[in-house]
């Protein structure tokens, strides 16, 4: 029998949490109430609009064809239209649809990261964000992130020690996965300046930036680079549609357009065509505006839910973010609280998260955990985080 | 301003002449006959059955979610019983549902090739196939191919010369992309034979295996490897349902799969849902199977009227092959005949075909050319190939 020859980079290749807690969840009680996994809410996607839009769409005669690798023209069309009406306007050149953020990041890393490269990340940041960074064998630096993003100042610190400017700064900006946090206008400005100043690529992941509940606009680090070429952003429907539509977009400098063709060509010649026209139609039929405006009122008030049945149950042990839009609560324990361990014995009680740990190449959140409010309703929520401290509870006296 | 750090890798990133034909297709006239794409025909796209089974499986509460990494359990049943009906069962733990047969090749590529590994690829080869191994900074050896595929003694004598062992042997075994031509039985063993002995992975990337409209089948890589794990699979539905879906899969030795969960992750999260539940629901309602049936007999009769009319138009001035199976014919001129200056005159003439240098990454295929039998009507093929004829005169009477 043979060995196979693995690729330098496999080892290299990490799974992600939420995959082995979605197959451990698979074998729990059915009513587990389902904080971990970062989806929208089942009722918060279009179902019926998107199901109105295939019965129309993918009954013409080219739905299952080929598409353009750089997107079919008319969701093309439609995005630019809908970017129009938002604060962030694009052009054809910059625009590049793919297969939903991941792609994009996958995109990112591709055509930035030799292997070696510095790349900054957010810690805690996104697990699979940070992971296709390390597929590509980035060495990544993690900097601090606090209520107000990313730590601009400790971030140029800790470049200063490693004694080499960073290749990308991989950035979630506005209600950061996981702690909730958006970066102040200030930090973006100083964010800029130093990419600028270490020649980096700024990869700006955006996913729930449409999703503000609270508070005022922050102006995207795209807007507030005014067309420096330094700024990569990642965008996806996946949040505000629905997650397996698989379908986003990269807005970058049109001269990286060639590339991202060719790159993309080598990883799946192109996005599937039936889903940009489902992504196509719900934009030209102009729902996504009243959408959004719902999944607002909705999100805003589960976040509130869950924060005010945290401060029921969790007063004094541990503190949490307080987000103005996105999906997630940040928590950390005061005391000496495993979350790993707590994960297992939550699991039996009824509620999933994701321990603080995966959102760390170091594994530097042993006491935190991330809470979705975004999938579960108000109830439900309440019902979650009195589990959550039972678990907290029977772990203790465990001891 | 700032300039973008590029990766080393970005100077390997190559476009697809496909790409660009595809563009310059869209500026001629509508009525040109496409021998270009290696599309399945309009009319044998299962479009009706599709539309209908969307119609249920769209309607499905869950049917925008997320899907597990490795497939949706409804898809990978519905596959694995299909694939026990064919010669080619297979198991749930070699089983990994990709984003088209293009992504199982970017990921077997991102699994075992280290920048400056020699790669050995089929000359000439699918373009794309050898544009991602080249994206992960492969160096490319070119073996060559005549009618009975892939010459392996002479590639034996390429890689003593060479005076190196290939990582990875890319090959398209079966009605070969784009010559047509299909591997002996005998030169199976004998690659399987070289592969092992060098410690190569045999990626076998097999598109049109299920499209034999004459001969006999022979047995796959996967099938003669008895369980050597050397053979890396790589199956797609694009040509045998429909390329717009972007639903394939690899079938590889088990102890990969969770390296291809990682990797995936790291590339789209997962494969999109809709279109997994409509494969799933095409497999699982039986409809492969009397669809095969048809696609074969049209392929058939379209690939004798392509060769029919080259015979009337081209006899004693090129030659061309005799496939058993798949969508093409690769035609080589006698005399020296520039298809890449053909290329553009053709157009005006109204016939697209694409040049034999784009299936070389040295470009050794000057006066040859592929053309795509699959996707037009005997009666288009008959027309087109009689534009060609025209094309051939003009640019001969240029001189």
């Amino acid at each position: 029998m043979s060995t196979l020859p693995l690729a330098t980079r496999t080892t290299d290749l990490v799974g992600s949490v939420i995959d082995s807690s979605t197959s451990l969840l698979a074998q729990q009680r059915h009513d587990i109430v389902r904080f971990a996994m970062g989806s929208p809410a089942p009722e918060a996607i279009p179902a019926g609009i998107l199901h109105g839009i295939a019965d129309d769409q993918l009954g013409r005669p080219d739905a299952f064809d080929y598409a353009a690798t750089e997107g079919d023209p008319m969701l093309r069309e439609a995005l630019l239209g809908a970017l129009a009406e938002t604060g962030e306007p694009t052009t054809p050149e910059r625009l590049t649809i793919t297969a939903g953020g991941m792609q994009g990041l996958d995109l990112a890393f591709k055509l930035f990261v030799d292997p070696g490269d510095l790349v900054i990340v957010e810690s805690p940041t996104y697990t699979n964000g940070s992971a296709t960074a390390l597929s590509y064998q980035a060495e990544l630096l993690e900097a601090p992130v606090d209520e107000d993003g990313l730590q601009v100042d400790r971030l140029a610190e800790l470049v200063e020690q490693a004694g080499r400017t960073p290749k990308a700064i991989y950035a979630i900006s506005t209600f950061q996965n996981p702690s909730g946090a958006s970066l102040s206008r200030e930090r973006r400005e100083r964010l800029l300046e130093l990419s600028r100043r270490w020649g980096s690529v700024l990869i700006d992941d955006d996913p729930y930036g449409m999703l503000r509940f609270a508070g005022t606009d922050i102006p995207s680090l795209l807007t507030l680079a005014d067309g420096d070429p330094l700024v990569f952003a990642v965008r996806t429907f996946s949040k505000i549609i629905a997650p397996g539509l698989r379908v986003g977009w990269v807005d970058a400098d049109p001269a990286l357009q060639h590339l991202l063709i060719n790159a993309k060509q080598a990883m799946d010649t192109c996005t599937n065509l039936p889903m940009q026209r489902l992504v196509g139609g719900f934009l030209a039929g102009g729902h996504l505006g009243e959408h959004l405006i719902a999944q607002r009122t909705a999100y805003g008030a589960r976040k509130r839910a869950m924060q005010d049945a945290l401060t029921e149950h969790f007063d004094g042990m541990a503190r949490w973010t307080d987000p103005e839009g996105g999906f997630f609560l940040w928590v950390t324990f005061g005391g000496e609280v495993d979350t790993e361990a707590l994960f297992e014995i939550a699991l039996a009680e009824g509620v999933a998260f994701i321990p603080g740990n995966a959102f760390s190449p170091s594994k530097r959140f042993p006491n935190a955990l991330r809470l979705c409010f975004a999938s579960s309703t108000p109830d439900r929520i309440r019902e979650g985080i009195a589990r959550l401290r039972r678990a907290v509870d029977r772990m203790g006296s465990r001891r």
